[in-house]
């Protein structure tokens, strides 16, 4: 993969995946081509904000020509990592674990999931969707065994550390975290806490407050 | 509830659910005061930062002591909403659906959820902890009928703003929307849209940019 020679700043980041998924929308309805405008009309942005967030990538349009659009989200993409496969794992086959391993994007977009764990007998020896429920004492041998380079935790939040522990000491590199508690993670790994009921939070203050500047 | 006189930013306003997380954990170990310095250690901000979100609702600290936590908590509680009570729904009974009814925050901190709608015969009639799932077509007259404040939405995206209007028509205020599209609502209501595969292609990015500047 290409590498950046400037850093770019984790707002913008944060904004790739959402221009891949109106880009996606907009293949799917059959636009081939949109201005800077028209695009932050969409997304709730303005055009200048789009140009700078693309330019931080080099820049993908033509001056009076807009944006092709499966060029640009394949572009997205590609920044995003997502031209890649990453072998995963699931550990809590619960309601949320089972959510994730039956989302569709999910294995369209290279994530190899291949194995969940969970602590209820159960669940244990069971499938979802093909996918085979171990028990989580196997977590570690099937991690390192599998070159399993992303974990995702969906166990309550007072097991999250030790699956996270378990996890990077047998090589993953990626932790996506659900538990609603932030898993502290070593030097070289990179880590995504969800926690899931800020925005939940963060929607019953704005009920209180809809003067409030966005 | 008492009105702040000063606008708020909205990325204050998102960090006070980790605030108020992180104070909530910090109750459950018996800890009773701490300053703005080992409370950035724990949540990776800095003092002063804390010092300026806390500013913004007036202050809580004193000079030296650092702050009382559990009224900290609550008072941070207070400004984002959850000292009250709010009626819910899930559309769309899936495991994602069934994962936050399960969620066990979810009713001690004031949210009522009385129903869940599906278009699934087979999960229609059936309960979710003592919750009903109904059919899909009779969620406008309960939303109407039992005076339901918030909508939660966990169907597929195709789904999404047809089940939103379906809301907002029959006088729901905010809406939670799980669904990968962003929903549009109108000017008197509020929208959190979560598209949680948003933070994985985030993780993606920084698994093949490891050096990049947080």
């Amino acid at each position: 993969m290409q590498k950046n020679s400037v850093k770019v700043s984790m707002a913008v980041v944060r904004r790739l995946p959402k221009y891949y998924r109106y880009l996606g929308d907009l293949i799917q309805n059959g636009v081939m081509r949109i201005s800077s405008k028209e695009l932050g009309k969409l997304m709730g942005l303005t055009a200048s904000q789009i140009r700078q967030d693309l330019n931080c990538f080099g820049g993908f349009g033509q001056q009076g020509y807009g944006y092709n659009v499966e060029e640009l989200q394949k572009e997205i993409g590609r920044i995003l990592g997502l031209n890649q496969t990453y072998n995963c794992v699931i550990v809590g086959a619960g309601n949320l674990g089972q959510a994730i391993a039956n989302y569709e994007g999910f294995r369209r977009e290279g994530f190899a999931l291949s194995a969940m764990f969970d602590v209820n007998p159960r669940l244990i020896g069971n499938t979802i969707r093909d996918i085979k429920i171990y028990d989580i004492q196997d977590l570690g041998t099937y991690v390192l065994e599998n070159d399993i380079q992303l974990g995702i935790i969906c166990v309550p939040k007072e097991q999250s550390q030790g699956v996270a522990d378990t996890m990077m000491e047998n090589g993953i590199k990626a932790i996506w975290n659900f538990a609603p508690a932030d898993v502290q993670v070593r030097d070289n790994v990179v880590i995504e806490n969800v926690a899931i009921s800020e925005s939940l939070y963060t929607l019953t203050y704005l009920m209180n407050e809809p003067q409030l500047e966005i």
